[in-house]
């Protein structure tokens, strides 16, 4: 008994939801191709460090370098776009979305305090020649640019475009519920990068056992909703991505960076107010629709990972490796 | 493909590890019904409190009482058995199971510091009269004492009597799985206390829609090992429990204390010592049997949710409300 | 530059907090000495669990056995009194406040789901016999029924009967200050039972070196506030307990269970409702006045450790130990 | 009673620490003045990639940007150098601690996973032309390649270079302390880039009001010891860190992103081994040496923080604002 999906099944059913991609590709020679991206979430079309949005994370494996996350836990709010790229280029892609805030905000860093930029990663150095750092500032500032709130492109396509999963080419996947309200309905996307697993684990097909020698992998979750839930609740939304993702076959493996990132578009919170106090309303944690979104997420979060195998393509990386289109 | 399980597929296949349970079922008239019990976990067969053992704690929803945790979250370690009871008799068992401790070690609270109990707990207020506090402080000492290494009863025993699983009657339930390392076998087990979910939440007869109005009830999931981990690792462990959860059906209500701890059998800690520094082995986190603990962390704990559906038989409760044996 | 005190410096001056104080001191014989007790502190005059408030906590060092912190973590509210007493009773407590809570609010555990009773604890067994066990249940709710909005007692009274601080006699100390905003004043106040630290440590005088052989020890540290703050928030102000805390001498041993628990009764939120949402007020985290609220916080700690002496009388204990008044 | 400081009262007192600065000032024109650097800390003189040591972190106020928090909680251990900034050149110096460190080892992203860089920042907006960018990943690379165990540059230097402390010049402090065990000693040492409070609250000279208009801003404490500890225990040495600060006077403000690393030199982990396990040694907790260290961590941040005061120079920064030399 699932919730019914939102109109394009993609996290940008959420209303005011942007995502764009930026694509490399590029075979270089017999030892070095570029197969990378950037991939940018926008929460709405507003300037996001005035307006800031409730947000969360869950960091189910800790074996990653997203950036941004002690600001979140601290305050509760997400004020720059979510940033996702390959894990040698967090710091390429923190510069780019830091000169584009800084580009559209004068007072950040002049008469008011800085911002704080989050980035997420999956390391693709299987498929991609990493260590050549290929992502610069301005693929991100591209990412941002590129962004809408059209259904997302899936499978080797941005941040995912090297990515692997479950021992197939994994990516970029994305899903949706819609929950209804009493007098409203609200929505629940999801955007992964896949890139965890090895081919026995996957539970679609777990009698295959002959795994590329592919490395544990990562994955980013992240979550959206104009739900209006604080960031405690947020929390409690992106721990339940392990759900969704144990139910795909991953078991969470050492090396694999498994984090998830929520955020709410229901409010936007003024980076500056001569107010003392400020309002806020959020669903109450005893409600029977509270059990419906944690559903949600672990649906959107199997939905998108399965998602992201069925739109990636046979693609051929670094040194000739092949990761295959998944049989699913 | 699974890993192979232990001899009695119980925690006590972890070596010194001893289960004792407590059964109290008292029809007591038309509207009340005693319908509860206490479970005790030992790690070893020594006094706790003088030889302590690494443990962690994962607080996969913290709607939960459990007392103990900061204690262990500090400083890594268990000093006492791990407790299982009602929601409402916290308080009494670790009454119980701190005079046993005191009667056992006479230092506590004279010569040296005090002791840190750990109970944990669901709520079994569906078919126990849970408001009359049936258990009683020798209760659970009597579980403490009753505890062998023999393979556990499951079911509706213990602190299992009165609890509900995925709309049928739950309970106690355990596994455990072999891990072969180079020149020795480990065991990991797990005993749960399973009290969540709805029918229709159930992958294993999922179509099932007519639900007994239970809540969203609780499950408490106790983790052992032989193999040597640091707490640190141990955390690792018990974060992984949502996994095997997940695939049971649940999607971790609102109303649900999930709650993991792990421990470790390998080393034992004075707790004191006139020396400055003491010395302990682990597995290598990088180490490729990480992964393989993982996954038998995602097995197990699966696993003893379906064995304590399949060991209980249909229970009445209170107020002449039934639940039924699962068909599974 | 320090702020105003509220009108009884006192933890009851954020309206409608009540503190509510059982002493036991009884000299049985040559060797055991009775000299513990139980404090309450309630936020408000009505129904708790009906009405919760919001909090938090922070485990600034966790040895120590708080009970009740997990599911405040996770919902960010309180609905039980908090209670204070000795390490070793803090299962009596927890029964005694429960039985307290089951007796006001007949829904508990039949209607509805249960309650989450808070203890909290410092070791006493300095001076208190303390593997006697002398806390009842009945005096948890004696405690709650002793509750009033009056000054608080201080000293070697309630919870503080056989605490140590600094090496001196310590016990329950309160505090509180006036926050001014621009429309209305708010009030922090602070109770804390202090049982921490050496004489050497004691910033107030600190050359002493003869210290008593008292063990490390531990802090309780309440802070209740009539501002509107979240969960967040609140633990945000409780982590600033450190600051107090370390002004008077702690440099929080390794023994010394130092917790801090924070609520506000600017909202009172309905157990149950019908409603999907809720609404409420915050504080804007970077409203000038927050700051207020900080030092506000480093304040009525510090002076609530040091009135815990002043107003603490010298006290003997279990085999003649004695405690003296700190010349302070 | 304070303990013995080191030769140096330096952090590089610990055997193998190492400090580097590169400082950034130039008057560009009325308006802008680039007055900001990098400073770099190696734990060891081998590759901090192949030999990783113990390390934990404390967020004790989050409002801050550092980045390589995650990992470190997750498995405990440093890779990198740790790099300081600051806040808006944290992926300027990511990619070039990233650059050097795949310089010196081949293995990263290619045959082996990728690397997890620490950098922590502070805003020194108030005198920086932070908007400029001015730091590039060459000067990151400098500032590791500068790095030497002698006593460091404090004061207005590397990623103190343009920091504000107390209403007066901040930057660059670092302190030391040796505490004795049986057979050897132990050091324990700091560095901290101090940018955080307002004049009204310095204690060594409290009464001063007349405060400049800087922002909140920050506190990175980065704390060294030789002597065995694991990650567990190097977040309870972190966590003390707010002890030493708040002496100084800081209530810990909102915008103050004051966050704590801390490293141990006694173990050095190898990236990859064949071996199952490790061993591993560390300080017993209960050991009164214990209490030694949490006060060292006390003394050395309350006095690294005086020592950037003392040690730094009146600087002019952008338009021409002043930071005044504290009056200690």
């Amino acid at each position: 008994m699932t919730l019914p999906k939102g109109e394009k099944n993609c996290i940008t059913d959420v209303n005011g939801v942007q995502v764009g991609h930026v694509t490399l590709y590029k075979h270089l020679n017999d030892k070095e191709t570029i197969c990378t991206g950037v991939t940018a979430i926008l929460p709405h079309t507003e300037n996001l460090f005035r307006k800031k949005v409730f947000a969360a994370s869950s960091v189910i494996n800790g074996f990653g370098k997203t950036a941004g996350l002690v600001q979140i836990e601290e305050l509760g709010v997400l004020e720059s776009p979510i940033m996702l790229t390959n894990t040698l280029s967090v710091g390429a892609v923190m510069q780019g979305a830091l000169t584009y805030m800084l580009d559209e905000t004068e007072e950040i860093g002049d008469t008011t305090g800085t911002i704080n930029v989050v980035v997420g990663e999956c390391n693709d150095g299987y498929l991609n020649s990493i260590r050549l750092q290929a992502i610069k500032p301005e693929h991100a500032i591209a990412a941002i640019q590129n962004a809408t709130n059209k259904k997302s492109a899936e499978g080797a396509v941005g941040a995912g475009t090297g990515m692997q999963c479950l021992g197939y080419k994994g990516g970029i996947g994305t899903s949706s519920r819609v929950i209804a309200a009493e007098k409203e309905n609200y929505t629940l996307g999801a955007l992964v990068v896949s890139n965890f697993g090895r081919r026995e684990q996957a539970l679609f097909a777990a009698d295959s056992k002959e795994n590329p020698d592919t490395p544990d992998g990562s994955i980013m979750m992240i979550l959206a909703t104009d739900a209006p839930f604080t960031d405690r609740q947020l929390k409690r939304l992106a721990k339940r991505c392990a759900i969704g993702l144990g139910r795909t076959g991953s078991t969470i493996d050492n090396g694999s960076g498994d984090i998830a990132i929520a955020f709410s578009t229901a409010a936007k919170i003024d980076h500056h107010s001569s107010e003392v106090t400020s309002s806020f309303t959020m669903i109450r944690d005893d409600h029977p629709i509270m059990n419906q979104f944690f559903q949600a997420v672990a649906e959107v979060i199997e939905e998108a990972v399965y998602r992201s195998l069925q739109q990636a393509e046979t693609t051929i990386g670094r040194g000739g490796r092949k990761l295959e289109k998944a049989p699913i």
